[in-house]
């Protein structure tokens, strides 16, 4: 970020009058520039004890398998978010189950979120931004080719919900590279 | 938003190629500048079965009660944001228990979270944003007088998780004023 959205003249770091960090603030009009973490919504789409996994056709972790996932958008709840990334990315229309698995992925500034979800048919396909989509027994998980530290972690704790019946949020981490 | 983070030339709203909804783009760089939900994050601290709320000492809703919440900051986990709003409103430390509420506040563009959390020892105080803080019982919690909605549900679905014993998060949503 280098301009104010509001005037358009150039920003600097400085810690704001009665904060306790640095913010992008312009050196022009003086607006405070906050930057927050983004929030990543999912599923985990399950028919007759298999997983619904996607090959991403885009990059980051392109050809690598993910669950249907993405950013939430304004004007949206955090189910229609799973609803509409399973619809674009899977092409399935899926029925919503509990709120199982957030995920801190502090290096990107994002929180993962995911939902227990249910195909009624195993009727879906390769959205613009998947190359191809696959049902997983929990034997046949790709583990070594997931797209994503999240999707590990998300499908480890549906494994486990799956076994106990207790479907409460077991709240995670992605491994951090840079130092905390 | 009125000028481009990137160039400082003006902005306006088009759907971007391969896009489906409205994005602001610089009218100059073609940049696309996303705009998404932001995470408030806060606690219902208990001690000896009571609930401790903060009076807001700033606005919006200067005045009314509010369990200590806040936005979510780049560079921590969800805890550790719960922790910190705990320790800035209300000076006090808390043990963290289930995350057991989230609920969609799409008119704000926000989603909350909370935690389960418990002080050891009854100690707390008054942070800059805050009044006034204290414990209610259940009977006395101020329902007509608490700041947010998402504080009425969050609270509500504590006495039932602490009556139930099951803390899975069920998923709920302010009242929304403007059209979905």
């Amino acid at each position: 970020m280098r301009h104010c959205t509001a005037c358009g003249n150039t920003v600097t770091k400085v810690i704001p009058a009665g904060d306790n960090r640095l913010r992008v603030v312009c050196t022009a009009c003086a607006a405070v520039h906050y930057e927050n973490p983004k929030l990543v919504v999912g599923t985990v789409p399950v028919f007759a004890g298999r997983i619904l996994l996607c090959r991403r056709a885009i990059e980051p972790r392109r050809g690598f398998w993910t669950l249907p996932a993405g950013f939430m958008e304004l004007g949206e709840t955090l189910a229609e978010a799973a609803l509409r990334e399973t619809r674009e990315e899977a092409l399935a229309e899926v029925g919503l189950g509990a709120l199982f698995s957030v995920v801190d992925v502090v290096d990107a500034g994002q929180v993962h979120v995911f939902f227990a979800a249910t195909l009624a048919v195993p009727e879906f396909g390769a959205g613009e931004e998947t190359l191809e989509t696959r049902l997983f027994s929990p034997a046949e998980i790709p583990w070594a080719d997931l797209a994503f530290a999240s999707n590990r972690i998300a499908l480890e704790q549906h494994l486990a919900c799956s076994q106990s019946g207790n479907w409460q949020v077991q709240l995670a981490a992605a491994p951090r590279t840079r130092p905390g």
